[in-house]
């Protein structure tokens, strides 16, 4: 394979214009670092040559000289004989036999999509210099912040105001994640015994958390394109539900939206149930279509609801950091359950999430062209490869939800899938009350080229399975994911 | 006041060997900035002249003067009329008016005593710079890591061997601070109706945690000074409990240590019972006394033992990150139970920890300097101010604990030192099973003059209530901390 470049022109726009009042060869190798850490330039891409990115950016020779002289200091930048200066990471060496800390591990070729979450984007890693930069300001205290930084809850407030839902910081508690959001608004609301009403399929850690809390779960059905807000309203009035925790946003796994009807039928039928609405809000700002206009925020229509946020999707999983939004009145409540399971979220990661949502606080046109990207070639991989594999088109949220052709076991896919390099995860972990056999999610979030090869791999996943040649499959939701817990440092599901 | 001075040779002393390769003025900037952030020169003290430290430095005047201007540009200097160049704090007027984020808020000069813990030690932020360095490697993946960043679990694993408990990384698990630990061994371990026995008195947010999870509590009765182990024994055996959660490293809040002797009679106790040992090791890195040989720890007198430690005593609590040590076979169920509060420590927080503990595992000499300082000026002002208040001389750990005179309710002076202008926590948060009603927690965690200050306020307290003059207390373990529950963004004791 032939080494990827990156052009003279493009590197010169990617840079932009160097700081001034510090060297200039100082600058070129930070705005190069940076643009290789994020990715804007990918790894193992031959760099100009240096007569050519000095013409480009008008410098002199030397100042390109000294900074590709310190990239290859710092370990950002290989010279390979006959490719040129070719970029890569430091320390990437070391990554190799530590267990499967990417989607695509460099050092056993399998492609892990049990996970709906992307790399970092690019900027991230300037937040976090930032976020280091204010940080002084914070260490004369204790570090213990159990509502949260008071700037940050100030934006989250904003970007729910800017939505179309007001929203006072007072509102707003900032929480390590929406997985621990989630868990403390449980514990806060729901005891030992009440009846929980859940989407189903849906997001599988949330049913564990309701399990572990001793719930009694009620599920309510979901086509595989959205809600049925009739038949749903009568589920919810029947049930007599505590609370019900939906995912209005382009939910996970099917990628349907919840539409402004249908929220306020929702609504209303929770309200007169007297059921709290617990909102996961945790894929709301992967919108994939610019133009869409979008529903108001749930809590918009029910002021009891409790809304769950986090960067995890829209910024990145590494960044740990979240929101719950919920009436004033029960923000003590949820202090209270938190401090049994974290004391706060870490200052500095309240600090770069500032940093980012200040920024941008939903998606990058960027990103999100590249997440369109890699959902159409996934789509029309899919469509090519097993024609007779049946999924919507979700314009937001990070995967497909994939009904396989009759009589073909979406467990035995996984296993079978196993065994060509790639990991998803079967439809019966996403479901609350058994079932979904022949569902399966599969998230379109590495880039084009890798996921062409992970629907290559799924066809023939697919077709051992068809064929008979398959492994009968051990018992269902363990044989699954089996495989995959042994991977270690990832979630099975996430 | 005068304003405090720091001499030009002790600034260059600080100061160190300006890095090579970059201007002179700039890295003279940045060592000045990381010394005043954190707290090597106090904020609101005078800079030498630029003439006394151009020659203290023996850098060029120019050299200085640029120095000192980037550090006003960056908020970290102002010139005031008589006095100089006094260091600042960037946007440290942004602080007022938003709540209690330091012990010692200068916004309404309430000395808040009710957590034992620091401020954040020097070196803190150039840790944060060396992690976000590494950054990049991580951001190529989705950023979940469910076990944790691989060398930051073998350089825990290496401190416990070094401490004289071989440990292998295969043992460690990565968690979000030492609440969240004991949260998913608690929930991986303890089912509902399960007895688990905790010291008493003990820290609160265990005994709140147990009782969420609906554990029944079995009180090990503790004396001022320490365990019975004879008692302990026994109680343990006639308790039949499914674990046990012990403070043996400068217990939280008597501060006693527990001998090996005592640990090896209470580990036989415990394996005899089936009883499985939950140690909380986040007070064991700080130990006051350089020439102290510390017992092992706890697990290696029971293999079956689960540690749980954390960073945010022993480095900096805003620092949210601390590790479980258990044996192998625990670990999947650890795993599982962790998928449900969060799906791993972020990313950045693990290199940080991993940076500090690299370069020291445990209390760095300067700063046990100044908490053995802190805590003898403590007891010197509370000695002469309360001669009749008997406290120990803990060896290790964060506070002292208090027996109040005959006939002096700890709760009622807590809420008279709340006038005073001081908040602490009295002896009945503590308690497992009510009483300690004449006891009291002082955590010597603020610098010698804040300290004095604060106990002279206790000691005012004290005389109110002796007096009579105090207002009867409304009832028990909810006024004692009322006041300091309407303050935002701090746990209400940790």
């Amino acid at each position: 394979m032939a080494t990827p470049t990156v052009s003279a022109a493009r590197t010169a726009r990617l840079v932009g214009d160097l700081a001034p009042g510090r060297p200039a060869y100082r600058a070129l190798a930070d705005a190069l670092r940076l643009a290789v850490a994020d990715g804007r330039i990918a790894v193992g891409t031959r760099l100009p040559s240096e007569r050519e990115l000095t013409g480009a950016l008008d410098v002199s020779r030397t100042t390109v000289t000294r900074a590709y002289a310190v990239l290859r200091e710092s370990g950002y930048l290989a010279s390979r004989r006959g490719s040129g200066s070719v970029t890569t990471l430091p320390a990437a060496s070391r990554r190799r036999g530590t267990g499967s800390l990417f989607p695509a591990d460099p050092a056993d070729g399998v492609i892990d999509l049990t996970c709906a979450a992307t790399r970092a984007p690019a900027g991230v890693v300037e937040a976090y210099e930032r976020a280091v930069a204010r940080l002084p300001e914070y260490l004369c205290g204790a570090g213990y912040l159990t509502l949260g930084v008071p700037e940050l809850r100030e934006v989250v407030a904003d970007r729910y105001t800017a939505r179309g839902l007001p929203t006072d910081p007072d509102e707003v508690l900032v929480t390590s994640g929406a997985v621990a959001g989630l868990g403390i608004v449980l514990r806060a609301l729901v005891g030992r015994g009440d009846r929980v009403v859940v989407e189903n399929p849906t997001y599988p850690n949330t049913v564990d958390a309701l399990r572990a809390g001793g719930a009694r779960l009620v599920p309510l059905a979901m086509d595989p394109d959205g809600w049925d807000v009739p038949e749903a309203a009568r589920a919810v009035r029947s049930a007599g539900a505590r609370a019900a925790v939906l995912i209005p946003d382009f939910h996970n796994p099917t990628g349907a939206l919840l539409g402004d009807e249908g929220r306020a039928a929702l609504a209303s039928a929770l309200r007169r149930a007297g059921t709290v609405p617990v909102v996961d809000e945790t894929i709301a700002e992967v919108c994939l279509e610019e133009e869409l206009a979008l529903p108001l925020p749930f809590a918009a229509h029910d002021p009891r609801a409790i809304s769950v946020g986090s960067s995890s999707k829209s910024h990145w999983g590494g960044l740990r950091t979240g929101w719950v939004r919920a009436p004033r009145s029960v923000l003590p409540a949820l202090v209270d359950a938190r401090v049994t399971t974290d004391l706060g979220a870490p200052v500095l990661e309240q600090l770069v999430l500032l940093e980012l949502m200040r920024e941008n606080p939903g998606l990058t046109a960027e990103r999100r062209d590249a997440l369109r990207a890699s959902r159409d070639t996934t789509a029309d991989a899919l469509r090519e490869l097993v024609p007779d594999l049946r999924f919507g088109l979700p314009r937001g949220g990070l995967s497909l939800w994939c009904e396989l052709p009759e009589g073909v076991d979406s467990t035995a896919v996984a296993v079978a899938a196993e065994d060509e390099g790639l990991l998803v995860a079967a439809g019966p972990r996403f479901s609350v009350a058994g079932g979904l056999d022949r569902w399966l999610r599969f998230p379109y979030v590495l880039d084009p080229a890798t996921m062409t090869t992970a629907a290559e791999r799924l066809a023939r996943a697919v077709d051992v399975v068809r064929s008979g040649r398959a492994p009968v499959p051990a018992p269902r939701r363990t044989r699954s994911t089996a495989r995959a817990a042994t991977r270690p440092n990832r979630p099975l599901v996430a």
